[in-house]
């Protein structure tokens, strides 16, 4: 039985997300529940789309990735079901939020989810899809059903995609800026390792600090700021043991510079 | 294998709640053990009733629901199992915690958790009955155990209550409460929505504020206030996009009346 | 199949978890994955060394905890997987975050996990050996890899250990320390309750407060402050519905006086 994965920004001290799981044991009773988090700040979109894009590729191929974060619900912007290159399904609201892990594994076949009988009602809570709408339709996906049955096509290059400032060329380097910061401080930049040199060195800007790129935290002192490739692949902007965002004051969507050294 | 549902205050940061599922899974190891939430203020009874029976009716007949926000624990209070019309079951002390999922799906036979026979231990800790005798309680359930066999029978109608300030028609319209509030700051009353006129216009009042009745969220501009049905099945007062808790100035326990329009 | 707990500083907020559970699932999609918890403040080895204490006693025997707090990670330090009395094994740095739960479960066998073949990849993240070294080495185990398999003996007596200052007998009675602190306020010692007298009673005194031993927090009024057995075998100095952290200005490290009343 396939693993379905859920984002959200309901929190954990409601039942929302306990609701979903319940749908989805009524659905399918095999399948495996796995939380990527509940902890996206409130309708924050561009959050949830970066946590998606990081941990959507450490799961099996065939993984259903529920995300939810959806300031929309209720409106008319569309509800989807992706199939994507890997064999994994997306399922959630064509609001930009998928658009990132799309990147890393493009979409094969996009369907509207307009089809009562893979909801949980055919008469819907206007306020929690999640509920009513994505998580049956996942439980569904899970026991089997094609993607093709949940509602009718929707050319994948239709899709709602959320722009961030993409890395830039510039003479001797590239210019990014902050997609996301995590729990530990991190600053974390849209630029990909693989545009970084191969073996040479470099360092990092951002407000004024310049910033070696190092391999590990380790490799400066406790306390002090540097510049290093993340988990996630991305050119991160961190301190030792300590927080990089209050330490340099910076914060999501701050210009950073990287220079070979 | 059935489903196993955990609803405490025990919290996220310390081992408790690892600790009762370390005992679900050496009882019964094929049990899927779902979280409905830890995150209950400590002691706080009311809260974790209304997230009880707001996450209990999406679970498949023949879960098994461990409740336990007990303030009395090691005292004389009862530990009681529940077998309700749906075939779900409660676990939990009989502290009124339980009452508000049990109005929704009737208890058909309840006993007193006095076998130690069931427990994790016959010296149980005088203040973990959670770990001690909740979850193996319900782990033995699993299993197949009936609840005839966990103890002697208790009379359904001893179990304790909580006593909300039930709804009450007026002239045009209905008194209630706010009864919980949630991650999003919105104010949850405990007037259902089924007590609303089946197509007229209403309004709900809080704290001196008029509020138009609406379907969902973005029907308003956001910032704005309004009140809707929530997918709880409540009337809801919110703010789209917008926390209305801090917005009114209101809590848990105001009065809220609602008027056909 | 058997049970993997994991417990780490990595939060609920970000995707590193997720990743890490994506990963198990991959390699061992029948393993059974248990959060202890990952709200372990940022490096913080000592209070997640007793949250594992507290917590793997509980799980069947056979089960995998893989524990990840890890302010080395990329450096030297050792990462290790070991074979415990119980059955039970330890996955994790070797950094004294494992040690308390040695001192009731000692180990039989350790290995340092040097074997790329078990990893996610042969060049892991400097910065994520989670996801790319112990989350997989513990699927791979829970999948029937030998422990032996997975990297060269290390001689048990040479695992890292945190050394707390350990309960002291003085006349008529005990020295010790508060060791932890939990979501309720509790101050838990180190001092086991197999060290208290067995039937006669005892007191506790801290910052120049002594309270008396009881058995239950209900044994006083709500808002009284008490010393009792907590349900992980230690002396807690609480307070009845109370903060004891707050109430008495106290916390990690301040000194424990046991008395025989």
């Amino acid at each position: 039985m396939r693993v379905i994965t859920l984002l959200t920004d309901f929190g954990l001290e409601d039942g929302y997300v306990a609701a979903m799981k319940g749908v989805i044991a009524s659905v399918a009773p095999e399948a495996r529940v796995v939380d990527v988090t509940h902890l996206v700040p409130p309708q924050d979109v561009a959050f949830a789309r970066f946590r998606l894009l990081t941990a959507a590729p450490f799961f099996p191929p065939g993984t259903i990735h529920v995300a939810v974060v959806d300031p929309g619900v209720g409106t008319a912007r569309r509800a989807v079901a992706i199939r994507c290159r890997s064999g994994s399904c997306l399922v959630g609201p064509d609001n930009g939020l998928l658009s990132g892990a799309l990147e890393a594994d493009p979409p094969l076949a996009v369907v509207e989810l307009s089809d009562p009988r893979f909801w949980r009602t055919d008469t819907p809570s206007a306020t929690f899809h999640g509920r009513d709408i994505f998580a049956p339709v996942a439980a569904h996906l899970a026991r089997g059903v094609t993607l093709e049955a949940l509602g009718p096509a929707v050319p994948p290059d239709g899709l709602v995609t959320l722009d961030l400032r993409p890395p830039t060329p510039v003479a001797g380097g590239l210019e990014g800026a902050v997609q996301a910061t995590d729990r530990f401080g991190n600053l974390i930049s849209n630029v990909p390792a693989v545009l970084l040199p191969g073996n040479g060195a470099w360092r990092a800007s951002i407000g004024g600090r310049t910033l070696p790129g190092h391999r590990t935290y380790a490799d400066v002192p406790p306390g002090e700021a540097l510049a290093l490739v993340g988990s996630h692949g991305f050119v991160e902007i961190a301190v030792h043991r300590g927080d990089a965002r209050s330490a340099l004051g910076a914060s999501v969507g701050d210009r950073v510079e990287i220079r070979w050294a």
